[in-house]
């Protein structure tokens, strides 16, 4: 389904199209996906799965705050071809589904979950500095985090990899007490 | 054009749906636009055009450095349905053409000119916290308004138009020097 989507579009995105693609019969995936909106709720949830157990993996081991909260940032933005794919894919499949909220069981953006246990630990850990309003900082960072993630995607000569990181980083230091 | 991007999105504005919704002749619409290209330039130049005209009047008037460069800012993100609308035929056309960028003259991003501008203003004006690095405050403040305006396009009832100007205001105040 991604890569159809990545091809023609979520309008190409069909049943037909994507049994196609993978060499099934269009019977066969009719059986488990009736229709393209429980292709669509399936693969959105199959992305956030995804990104999740990257994050849990990344998150194991030695790292000290700042690391780790570097690692799971990194993990939701577009540095390389798979998150470009994902993040690609992502804002395809939001932009289809956004006036059907009410209607189908669509997951909850996970990157707005991931952005508030970022800036929650950091200030369970006492790294924030005072006088932040935590509420306000979700909301920056989570913009922060969405906006490089489309600039990156729609201009990636100008923000490259490097400058993702650099923001990222510049943003973190901006908000966290000195040395995180 | 914008009429059938929302309700077709990209893959539905051919020349010939264009001139069906604005009541033309194909023959004529295709006299100015041979194809769908030399529309979506010219569509992207007048949503620019647009909003510069926009941000032009309201600069106009005896405003503090603050009230300024608010005004600037809140004209460009999707606070109202003119500005939602606009920001969602703009994302539309940039992801539609962000493979082409070599080969069709698309105008710059003006969102990137107005943020440029705005640092450099505050910057000129003394305004800016000592310390700060303006590269990357304009990086910054790029990647929040078009987070803002992707999130408020998304799900305007999680970002509501009150809760926009409030994050644009700390994250201002954050950067200023107080009082502004």
């Amino acid at each position: 389904m991604w890569k159809v989507i990545l091809k023609k579009g979520m309008e190409g995105a069909t049943v037909r199209n994507i049994a196609q693609e993978a060499g099934l019969s269009l019977g066969a995936l009719r059986h488990y996906f009736p229709n393209q909106d429980e292709l669509i709720v399936y693969a959105m949830d199959l992305v956030q799965e995804k990104v999740t157990k990257r994050i849990r993996t990344k998150s194991e081991g030695d790292f000290s705050p700042k690391e780790m909260v570097m690692n799971v940032l990194l993990d939701i933005v577009p540095i390389n071809e798979e998150q470009l794919i994902e993040t690609e894919v992502w804002f395809a499949f939001m932009a289809h589904v956004k006036h059907r909220k009410d209607e189908l069981p669509i997951p909850e953006d996970g990157v707005f979950t991931v952005v508030q246990q970022t800036i929650h630990f950091l200030d369970t850990h006492g790294l924030l500095k005072p006088g932040l309003d935590i509420d306000m900082e979700i909301e920056r960072l989570y913009a922060l985090v969405d906006g490089i993630a489309i600039h990156a995607l729609l201009d990636p000569n100008r923000l490259s990899k490097k400058r993702v990181i650099k923001t990222i980083e510049y943003h973190l230091d901006s908000i966290c007490v000195d040395p995180l």
